[in-house]
């Protein structure tokens, strides 16, 4: 999607990791007449799968998930890291290990939010190694609801996530992907 | 705002504290179409005063932070709860005392998101005791920059956040407030 890869080269800072840094429009401050597009285009590539429910995870996930949400007109949940006390009742749970923060966390979403008959279209803001979306198709799967696929906004092509999720049989659609990135600059993925 | 009040009194469910459990439409399913009527009413309550930045606190607040931001076409901005790998460079921060987790944690901004020159709406989707709107305004504070007002989707009426920022010359726009809640039911302040 030209207007992300655009604002991507425009603002995007390249860190260790490495890591791009795109705070500036996506995961800490948000534009969010961007946000909305990148939300249209999700729904618009998967308005033939029948969603019934967006399934993210906090918190950089939310605002995405929403701007899905709000095109599609489907009810969006997001997975909470852990257990809190305004989270009652029974619950679907998994563990997912982040790389960024180097540790292992626990997801969660209440059962009464997920349920057989959903078709459930997985967002997030970033695509990596894909472990966030395993532990939400984890929670797809407890529910036995079906995963109709994965709309990110932006996919680092260099690492296997996607790779692996695709290999697995799922949809991913991304509407950035970096196949590359260092001091010369940010190579995108052709559509 | 009627819509509001009416999905608490159809969705809403009183847990001890007492809590105001909204999770199935606010803070952890959502229902978009009403969320971004609530981000349009918060839009039309501050229209007149300049706003150039959102400010909210992760995770609950980003989903009606993201949907006035869509309305006002201003950027949203965030606030993290401890300091990520992904948050670099000079940092505005604050500590938060969570009474719903017992526990202190710390918020920040990067402080390139943040000047003297903004005017700045802060939004969230609850307000009980103030404590995370406090710490927002201790932010913004260390900014230099002026806070315009809150937009809150519920108050609880019965505690005393509301209250203490009013006397402190906040200006507060709840668009639900709880007055009370019991086993008899759920009173809303009058408009």
């Amino acid at each position: 999607m030209k207007m992300l890869e655009d604002r991507i080269r425009e603002e995007g800072r390249i860190l260790p990791g490495p890591v791009l840094k795109v705070s500036s429009f996506l995961n800490h401050q948000i534009d969010p007449d961007l946000m909305m597009e990148l939300g249209k285009e999700i729904a618009a590539r998967f308005s033939a799968d029948s969603v019934t429910k967006i399934l993210t995870i906090e918190s950089s996930g939310i605002a995405i998930a929403l701007a899905a949400g709000a095109a599609m007109h489907v009810p969006v949940l997001f997975a909470k890291k852990h257990r809190s006390s305004n989270v009652s009742g029974d619950l679907y749970q998994t563990v997912v290990h982040s790389y960024t923060h180097g540790t292992d966390y626990t997801v969660v979403v209440e059962r009464e939010y997920l349920s057989a008959d959903d078709r459930v279209l997985l967002v997030d803001d970033f695509l990596a190694n894909g472990k966030a979306i395993e532990g939400l198709l984890a929670l797809i799967h407890q529910a036995g609801a079906d995963a109709v696929g994965a709309g990110i906004a932006i996919e680092k092509g260099f690492q296997e996530g996607g790779k692996l999720l695709r290999e697995n049989g799922l949809r991913v659609e991304s509407l950035a992907v970096v196949e590359k990135m260092d001091d010369s600059g940010i190579a995108f993925r052709a559509d």
